[in-house]
């Protein structure tokens, strides 16, 4: 293979460039004057300026020529790149996107994840594409103990993510162009949806697909009223998909039945996911397939790559198989349950009889509304200042705010609820 | 919570039906006489009776009641779940979907790995949407420095593989609605793509989107032609994605630089990948927007979670900025062009005259071209009982295959030629 000769042209000026021969504003040879002097043709010298200012070192102007930029010299890669939304640290987050740090054991995880880098073999090909064969086994074994969930390991595809999988589900919705979502703050689910074309409906009458996650419900449906709706869905010929999400922390005698189960895994869509049941990074969720998608899964399994991480699978489905994630569910449940209530405790000596609480969200989150005049953009201004983070939403005078027990220490909860509450 | 009576009475039929004492095909007292010996509603018999046939222990006859199957003893979780495409072993692998395993370094990655999951703070939290900012550093440095692409690490979008990548692209590249697939075998590329509701065209003129993989094409396209080419998807108001897969096996002086580059990073997406470089099992591959772009993938930016491992990017981060990388591609391509070398030995020891050979896929596969009547079908059925993997294409009395010299350790050339001779 031949070395390219507008390489030469472009180290040349390249060179010069950096070295300020020619500082910034300096005008460059005209392209034909360049491929006399160097004796090639025009096009290569026109390559090689293309290159040149591809690379920010210079700049046509029309009708004029290529001039040296100042650009070059700002463009250095820095030691940290600028995030889009650098915002200031935070010291109490009330969010739910965390997990309670000191409830995870790191020195147990990441003996399996170095287990799992020691098999050469497996790390060697790519994974398979529904999902390590170990860790569908793991989960239909966790399901069938503890969610009541209909399900085989061939059911159960694997991904990185809910919306991984909702990619892969969408396009497999034949005929469906409507969905509804239960929970309309699901931004990331209706972006999925959105972009294979489904609209999004208000009402469930009308939509083809139910995006359900019973989980956040603050009144949750009874077992009657979950029939009735898979009765009505299965009439109207729509799809229900049941997130699961947060679904752990209820244990199966205190929770009703999941949809998925009473309808026997024919029409419902089971979604789960161990991000908030482990650590946020690992980022592995699974769908199981009803049995009327299985033959529209089969043709597209190899088309699909998987996008969860093999090491992590792999460490994952030990993990389980050992029985350490029923712990730790244990754990957590055990865990959030304490902290929900000394989280009611510092909200009542904080805010005493002048606040409302109720806890949602399969009792991770306290729905705390107190009275206040400030905006909820006003509060959250406030609240950023004094390093905590909220998302308050108003009403007529009052103000409600979802507070997660998840992320923060029960030592922290009455020095954020006291400069919660000077925000308000 | 209140428990849930169904329950007690799901628990007492399940234990029943295990034991043996209701065997198969025993008929269960009807919904309403359940109700009145469990002294509960008929919705709560019928809730419990609905649960256990969602498990699978009774069925459901109509107009007769409930039956206890035999399926349940059948269903048992086995040892490793029946995976779809269970194929015999495979010895010889000439596909392009594996690595050399001796020319990566184990321990060294491992060491990588276990310092990433050492960073407990990382791990509690969940990654950025756009990739873990190190490693957009590590690799806008490594393309600046060797594949004369333009980009700062804002430009770079971090996913579990190019399809994770192109699930974030197409919605973006609005108003288009076809695509031209270079490579037309691509078909994970394709899917993603007619997912999204975008038609495939046979030709470059009316598509609306160019998916371009320079480093298969046969006889490389050269500088002028590429810009022509950008320069006629400038005018037609064409999308050029540049998927660079193996790119890095050509050096920057033994190739014609990246259309990224020659268009000034303006409407040409550039797709990298890191699976053929390290590990298949590593699944992150990058985009760089291009200028046009950013405005459109600003507002999206948070509504898509990052699908790749946390822990793999911040190791693999790491490892590029010691400069593992560089290493470990120079050595793939001096180890590769070795291999070449001993493949096209090979050939010739065992075919002779009788083949023709060119290689291809920026020189890590040979195609070779030989007599052969029959079809691709019988080859490839023949080659499997000689646990050979191979993909044939039958051409009038002749047959084409790819052999690929990654997968095959060189001293596997011969034997695994051998093989395949005899299924011609």
């Amino acid at each position: 293979m031949a070395e390219y000769l507008y390489w030469s042209i472009y180290q040349f000026y390249k060179e010069k460039i950096s070295s300020g021969a020619l500082p910034p504003g300096a005008k460059l040879p005209s392209v034909r004057k360049c491929a006399a002097q160097f004796n090639v043709s025009v096009t290569t010298s026109q390559t090689a300026y293309l290159y040149l200012a591809a690379d920010g070192y210079i700049l046509s102007r029309p009708q004029s020529g290529y001039y040296v930029t100042a650009q070059r010299f700002f463009k250095k890669p820095q030691a940290v790149p600028d995030m889009p939304d650098k915002t200031p640290p935070v010291l109490y987050d009330f969010s739910t996107s965390n997990v309670d740090r000191d409830s995870f054991d790191f020195d147990l995880w990441r003996r399996y994840v170095k287990s799992a880098i020691r098999q050469d073999d497996r790390m060697c090909s790519y994974g398979e594409p529904q999902g390590e064969p170990e860790l569908r086994l793991a989960i239909a074994q966790h399901l069938e103990k503890h969610r009541n969930v209909v399900c085989s390991p061939d059911r159960i595809v694997i991904g990185a993510g809910v919306q991984s999988l909702l990619q892969l589900l969408c396009p497999m919705l034949k005929g469906k162009k409507s969905v509804y979502f239960q929970n309309p703050d699901f931004k990331q689910g209706i972006a999925v949806f959105e972009d294979h074309g489904f609209t999004l409906e208000n009402t469930m009458e009308k939509a083809g697909v139910l995006y359900l996650t019973p989980s956040q419900e603050t009144d949750e449906k009874t077992t009657p009223a979950r029939l009735r709706l898979l009765e009505q869905a299965r009439e109207r010929g729509q799809w229900v998909i049941e997130d699961d999400y947060d679904g752990e922390f209820r244990s199966v005698l205190q929770s009703p039945p999941r949809y998925q189960g009473l309808d026997g895994g024919r029409r419902v869509i089971y979604l789960g996911t161990f991000s908030k049941l482990l650590l946020p990074s690992i980022r592995i969720s699974f769908l199981i397939l009803p049995d009327s998608l299985c033959d529209v899964y089969a043709p597209r399994r190899t088309l699909y790559n998987q996008t969860a991480s093999k090491t992590e699978q792999l460490a994952l489905a030990r993990f389980m198989l050992d029985g350490h994630f029923e712990r730790q569910i244990k754990k957590l449940r055990r865990l959030y349950h304490e902290k929900a209530a000394q989280l009611k405790m510092a909200i009542n000596t904080v805010f005493g009889s002048a606040a409302q609480v109720q806890f949602v969200k399969a009792g991770l989150a306290a729905k705390l509304t107190v009275q206040s005049d400030r905006s909820a953009q006003k509060i959250q201004k406030y609240a950023k200042k004094r390093q905590l983070f909220v998302s308050p939403v108003e009403n007529s005078g009052k103000v409600t705010l979802l507070l997660s027990v998840t992320g923060l220490a029960a030592n922290q909860f009455l020095p954020a609820l006291q400069a919660l509450k000077r925000c308000l």
